[in-house]
């Protein structure tokens, strides 16, 4: 990729890796490690993260938002480095769905990212030099137990909510497995409760075009002040297509050529959909660390709860108290409806109250981010009537 | 990639390109050019092919084979730089669905491919290099012209049939359009009359992973020595998962590990799925041109009957006497049902006669080059009746 854009300031990025701007930070010392499932301990370690609105006097109305692969802690803000609307403005935010007049928004980077929340790209203390490949491999598990730890920092004993799509409801089925006394309402979107062969296919050969990048250094890039741009670019293109649905690139694109009516016979980017992608490319490498890449893709690969619990998804959630709302999207062929069933079942198995909703869009997986009213009446619907089960007043 | 095996033998290639082995080579001089879409000339140019079978004395039992995008001439025979079986010894051979004991099967290989028909890894003679990114986009419709001139050469008049999947059957439905008077009977498998914008996208992030690589040299590798093979290993590990369906890698791999029974918390090929897409990507570069691949995608993704046609398919098969045998695969997302259907009622719109089978398997795309006894039998089916319209003794 000739026209992959300028090198983003790598410096910055480490900046905002160790120093997060526009968010709070919570740090833990060497008396608080962060035990993963790799068999290490994590320490010390920070999570930086977002709020918006109030916590009630009974901290009872604290909503987790947990993010996707490729998003951070900015919901409903604008974004410190792209300077682009927060991921989930329609969804959260005063009078929205998930509304900060009611309720306590918490949205955490996870651990193993890049936005300020301990990750690859973060200073290692023990070498003053990025992390790089040496840091450790995380679960979701590992993520939400560093989440765990922040909600201890906020005197938060019970979430209100705890929502998410995609990575993010894996993170809010892994926290009512988890931490079920301490989740009562959990909304996960769009996602399974494990990562299937088709999509741990898919993250390989993005991880491979990272790798592939010389410019990736064997994950030193930041040391040696290179920049596998190229590698990432290819990967979040690849993954991207993913994102979407047939029918919604047909409809945006179709066979459409890029400012002109006939093909140019060369390798320039003839169709708009090409066009698309490489800017979708080129965008997502000036944001995101190549290692972080690595780090979340493999996280959601291992991500099975069945494996975890003697092979029985409804083990998982065995006693749970805790009421569900599943919702997927027709077109979704990552996480196709079928996952949702399946959450559905494991849910029901073991008793609990569930909910399900598959709402009809050609959106593809994307869905859960975009303008979605079907999706927003749902949710609002479904807090509502969680709110009045816990009795918040006003919903607070 | 950092294990994507030998670089191979460059100069072998080169040779394969030129003066490939255990096939027939028709080469046209500066009298008889191809006229190319693109609005240039090629000439000289050669076209490397195989033939099965015997033509009978009244030229007429002749079978053309159109080969997929990381196809060549071998389909009966062992492969002479991999050694492995031809590409599709279950359905051409001795007693097979298209019978060498009744057929005279001819398959070309296409231009703009590496296999010995010219293309970007032949040697340009105003030159005396390879052609690399000099060689011109070629077309569906400039394969088939060239197709056309061979069977000129061969004396051959009117094929009996002509069949192919994928961008085989690309080239089936051009020549029913080009060439309706020569083609008594098409068999289209797994393909459609244009190429969607999904799919137009799934190629143009593997066009960027080859380009991606350093080591292409804006496609002079051959000239400078150099080798992209890691970049083509990761295009063709995310075309390869298109060839498959989700459900036929859960089948194969699920969420099985590699040589152990737990995550090992690395990058290293942890689960089966992932050593057998790299194994995929590694054995491919050692067969295949990374030019080629560019040519070869953007060729399928030009494809566009309507386009040609005043934006009709139909258009393309008005008064065509040929009758046509349709297949498709339920579980094939990348060229579905709905591409196969759209065929048909474009065919139905023209008056042709036409036959349709969806073959119900979970093997994805590749099904056409699987065991697939149901495809063998409609294959068989449909060419015994022909024979028996056309007249052919014994099929011959």
């Amino acid at each position: 990729m000739a026209d992959v854009g300028t090198a983003p300031d790598l410096a910055a990025r480490a900046r905002e890796a160790d120093t997060p701007r526009d968010c709070l930070v919570a740090r833990f010392g060497s008396d608080r490690p962060l035990r993963l499932d790799a068999g290490v301990e994590l320490s010390p370690f920070q999570i930086a993260y977002k709020t918006y609105g109030t916590l009630n006097a009974e901290r009872s109305n604290a909503v987790l938002i947990c993010h996707a692969l490729t998003g951070d802690q900015h919901v409903a803000n604008v974004h410190p480095v792209t300077g682009k609307p927060g991921w989930w403005e329609t969804m959260v935010g005063p009078g929205r769905p998930i509304d900060t007049e009611r309720y306590f928004v918490v949205c955490p980077n996870v651990v193993g990212a890049c936005m300020g929340s301990t990750g690859p790209a973060s200073t290692d203390p023990a070498t003053g030099e990025p992390w790089g490949l040496d840091f450790p491999v995380i679960t979701i598990r590992d993520m939400v137990r560093a989440q765990a730890m922040l909600l201890d920092e906020l005197k938060i004993d019970t979430l209100f909510a705890v929502a998410g799509g995609s990575m993010g409801g894996m993170q809010v089925l892994q926290w009512a497995a988890s931490f079920p006394e301490r989740v009562f309402a959990a909304l996960p979107i769009a996602c399974a409760t494990r990562h299937s062969a088709q999509n741990i296919a898919f993250h390989e050969v993005g991880r491979q075009a990272v790798m592939a990048d010389p410019e990736w250094r064997k994950g030193r890039y930041l040391v040696e002040g290179a920049n596998p741009r190229k590698g990432l670019a290819v990967a979040r293109m690849g993954a991207h297509i993913t994102y979407l649905s047939d029918a919604a690139l047909h409809r945006k694109f179709g066979r459409k050529f890029q400012d002109r009516d006939n093909p140019t016979f060369t390798f320039d980017a003839d169709f708009q959909v090409e066009s698309y992608l490489r800017h979708q490319g080129i965008s997502f490498v000036e944001r995101f660390d190549a290692n972080s890449y690595l780090y979340l893709t493999r996280a959601m690969d291992y991500f099975d709860l069945a494996a975890d619990h003697n092979g029985v998804v409804a083990n998982a959630f065995a006693g749970a108290q805790t009421r569900f709302c599943v919702v997927s999207f027709t077109s979704d062929w990552l996480f196709p409806t079928s996952e949702s069933r399946a959450i559905v079942h494991a849910l029901n198995a073991s008793g609990a109250r569930v909910s399900f909703a598959e709402i009809v869009t050609d959106k593809g997986h994307d869905a859960f981010l975009l303008d979605e009213p079907e999706l927003f009446a749902i949710v609002r619907g479904f807090l509502d009537g969680a709110a009045k089960a816990r009795g918040l007043k006003n919903g607070r």
